[in-house]
Parts: structure tokens; C-alpha cells; sequence
């Protein structure tokens, strides 16, 4: 009998994917983690129900959350990544030459663990002498960080859902704490979701990033395995503006080009509309 | 108890809608034909199983469909759709200033008569004095078609599927006699599916199309009710590139604008590489 995981995309729309076996199933202190080994996309990582990355469609979300930051600022030497225990986005980030320090800040180490063991082209730069592991609660990490310590902020963290470990990195505190500890011309990007179902959390994101920040840009990408086609990222900068890159990456990509950067700036009238008005002005 | 319906995306990949109600049920000579209530999505379209529109995001495909090659022809005045019996395409090429005259060729007159009954969103275009409906296999009224006859053609049609009235549209054959019927100046579009699923038929298609038309091109949007994020079109042209709009679209777009349309035509790198060179070199 084949068996088929089940996630709810919204409370109307559900997805079903094949899987060939279950490689891991347990329960964190934060969250119930599963390995699927998936028919289409394979060894796929699922956090309380929900389909976080599959091997083989990451390399989207990854390079798109790393690259266009890191060639959107001129010396990304210093970078912190908060969530992102499945390693994919630091093995993007470690590819960067100019990239000197990567500290990645996972709450919950069961998810390092297990995808180590399970999802190896993830993990594959976690033991890069360049990087850091710290098991960390994000938000606390931060409140003793030194003011002005980062070039580059990610957070690859689960949607604002409920009491997830997620919900607490997209509030204004957060993002004050965040703003503190980038340099004076740092750059943070976080995924914000799919607009066509949770269009609250990129109105909500960036209403508060502009107060904050020189700029507030959001660019997009689409992944098979995220539902509502469209899939946002929000970017706040304190100097450079996210849209145009000023470096170029040498090595082989899957999704990101130069091209595909710039344009992953704008934004359909129907997701223009959610933002904030300087933001429609520039990306519409 | 909630009502679903369930499509197969692929063989490892199913999508769930539920649905409020079931609006219509029933057989054609072609194709068994559902219109159901979607709660997240309103009414939609199913053809033998598979979701084919909806009033909830049917406009980022008919935009695009209608738009881009309407745009970058400078008088668009003769238009052919083939397929497109739910109306949708019809209406976005007639709210087009220039267009004089659009032909819509749709093989199944039940796919017509359910629209204008359970998607008047779609349909609402249908009975403008501009347009002509013809119940034909588009094939056929193409054999009989004067030879440049028309500036533009868009083929909107259901997938090459076995022995779906779609297949042969995806055929050299029906790819000369569209080439046959368009005007010096032509240019035709058709949708080519999504390449994570179904690499083979943007790969062929275009194979074809470069052979036959001085420029093929491929462009792209990501619509939530289908399924591989990536969903695209191939456009084939005698002269006008279909990249550069030359005029503007006047009225209030959900989706479409000509930023949008500029930045459709660069690809990621994943769908370049299943293209012919000279796309790739044109588009990455």
C-alpha cells in the first residue's frame, strides 16, 4: 500500500505527497520532527505537520535567501543565520569567498541532529571551520550579541504559526534586537510567506521593517513544495539597496542569476498592494 | 462532513481543494466536465479530473497569456484563441483597445454553456460584438483558416495528455498550420505546463517552434492551482520579440504590468538548461 503525507496548505487547501518510507519521527522539546523520504522530491524535512525543505527543491528558498543579500552588500563578512538547523542556507552562505564568519543559531538541536543523519546534501558545509553552532533560542542569542556585530542577518525559521518556535522572530521587539545587532550598514532578510494565504504576515513584516530601516524590499521566489505560488522574502537594510547586486557569483547555481535577482524585485499589483506605499512606489 | 476534491499533480504529488459544493457534473463528447464551489478559490473548472481555472487566481493566466503577446505586437487587431471555451482568456484580449476582432475556436460547446452558467467572472466577455464563436477542433478550423489571417494566436488549452483533446496542439503539425495562418508579422503563444513536473513538454514545444518561427521565447508565472510552481508559456513570433512590450496596458491589472512582463522572460537557470541554446543565451 503506498503511503501519502498529508499537510494542510490552508484550511481549505491540503497537499499530498508519496513517500517511500519515514527515516526518522521523534519529538523536541519545541516541535514534532519527521524525515520523509519523498517519491518526487526526496529525504524531506516536516516540522509539526508541516513540509519544511525537500532535497529536491531547497536549492530555491536557500540560494535565493542567501545570495541576494550577500551580493546585495559589498564585504558580507560576517554572517548570522537564526533558525536554519537543516543547513541547507549555511552550506549557500559558506559558499561565498568573501564570507569570513557564519554563526548559526538553532533552538532546537534535534533538528541538527537529524538532519545530519538524514539529509546529507544539506549538511554537507556544517563542519566548515567558518562556522559556529550555537543551540540558542534566536531572540535571546541576540539580547547578548555585541551592537553592530553582523554584516548579514537571515532568519530561516518556521511561519509565524500559534506558540511555534517561529512567532517570536516576527515581532517589532525581534526586529529591534536585530536592528541593533547589524553594522551600521548591515543588511536581514526573512521569508514571509505565501500572500495568497497568509497575506498578514508580509503586511505586518514590513509595516514594521520600514519604521526601522533606511529600506524595506521584498522579493519573491516560487516552490513546488510551498503553497500559494507566490513566495515572499522581506529585507531590511541600513545602507544598500537589496535590489541590486554588486558582486557576482562564480560558481554554478540552480536558480539565482543576476537576472533572476533584479527581477525577483517586482512585484505583481496583487502582492504590491499588501505593502506599504514607498515600497509599492519603488517595486511596482 | 466537508466535501473534497482531490487531483493528481503527478504520480507523488496530490492536491486537495474543498469544496462547498458541487455546481455541475457531467460527460461530454470529449471530456467529463465538473464546476465545483472551492472555498479558498469560488467557482472552478475541472476537466477530466483536473483543475483547469479558477475565479480565485485565473487572472494571473489570463493575463499573461492575453498580455505579453499582445503588448509586444504593435496592432494587434486579428485575434485566434484556440481552446479558452471558459472565456476568461476572451475577455482580457477584449478589453485590448486594438483588438478588432477575436475568434474563439473551442471544440467542446458544454465547456462554454457550463462557464456562462457557473463562471460569470470568466464569461463575461463572451457576448462583445468582436468576438466569434466557433465549435470546432482548433486543428480542423486552422486546415480551413486563409493563410495569414491573423496577427495574433493564443493557445489555451488543457495539457498533452494521452488522448485529451489537448494533444494535438502540442504537435509539429498544428505548430505549421498555426505559423501557416498567422500574418508576416505574427505571433503565437501557448501555455507549456510546469518544468518540475513536466520538462518534456516546454523541451519539445520549443524544439519545434525554434525550427519554424524567427524568434521562441518562454516566459513564466506561478499560479497557486497549479501545481510545480514555475508554469510556462512558449511564444512563437515572425518579427516583433515578445520580451519588449511597445505599448502599455491602460486599465488596472491583478498580476500583469510591463515590469512584469519584462522580468517573465528571464529564466532560472533549472529551466534554461532544458531549452535550446539559443533561448538559453537570450533569456539566462
Amino acid at each position: 500500500m503506498a503511503l501519502w503525507f498529508e499537510e494542510s496548505a490552508s484550511p481549505a487547501h491540503r497537499l499530498k505527497w508519496k513517500i517511500t518510507q519515514q527515516l526518522f519521527s521523534g519529538k523536541s522539546r519545541y516541535q514534532h520532527i519527521q524525515v520523509l523520504d519523498t517519491e518526487q522530491f526526496g529525504p524531506s524535512l516536516v516540522l509539526d505537520g508541516i513540509m519544511q525543505t525537500t532535497s529536491g527543491d531547497e536549492f530555491i528558498y536557500h540560494e535565493m535567501l542567501a545570495l541576494v543579500p550577500l551580493t546585495a552588500h559589498p564585504h558580507p563578512e560576517t554572517v548570522l543565520i537564526i533558525g536554519g538547523g537543516d543547513g541547507g542556507l549555511a552550506r549557500e552562505v559558506l559558499k561565498y569567498p568573501a564570507v569570513k564568519q557564519v554563526t548559526l543559531v538553532e533552538i532546537d538541536r534535534m533538528v541538527v541532529e537529524v538532519s545530519r543523519r538524514y539529509l546529507p546534501t544539506h549538511t554537507v558545509a556544517l563542519d566548515d571551520p567558518r562556522l559556529t553552532l550555537v543551540e540558542e533560542d534566536g531572540s535571546l542569542f541576540l539580547d547578548n550579541a555585541s551592537e553592530g556585530q553582523f554584516d548579514v542577518i537571515l532568519v530561516d525559521s518556521t511561519d509565524p504559526e500559534g506558540n511555534g518556535p517561529g512567532t517570536v522572530l516576527y515581532t517589532p521587539e525581534f526586529h529591534n534586537k536585530l536592528y541593533r545587532a547589524l553594522k551600521p550598514d548591515g543588511i536581514y532578510v526573512q521569508q514571509t510567506g505565501a500572500p495568497f494565504y497568509n497575506p498578514e504576515v508580509v503586511s505586518m513584516v514590513t509595516e514594521d521593517v520600514i519604521k526601522k530601516f533606511s529600506l524595506c524590499r521584498v522579493y519573491w521566489c516560487t516552490v513546488p513544495t510551498y503553497p500559494g505560488a507566490l513566495f515572499t522574502f522581506t529585507a531590511g537594510s541600513k545602507k544598500y539597496d537589496p535590489i541590486h547586486p554588486v558582486q557576482d557569483v562564480a560558481w554554478e547555481t540552480r536558480w539565482y542569476t543576476r537576472k533572476v535577482h533584479e527581477m525577483s524585485f517586482t512585484l505583481p499589483p496583487y502582492v504590491a498592494h499588501l505593502l506599504p506605499k514607498p515600497i509599492q512606489d519603488a517595486q511596482s
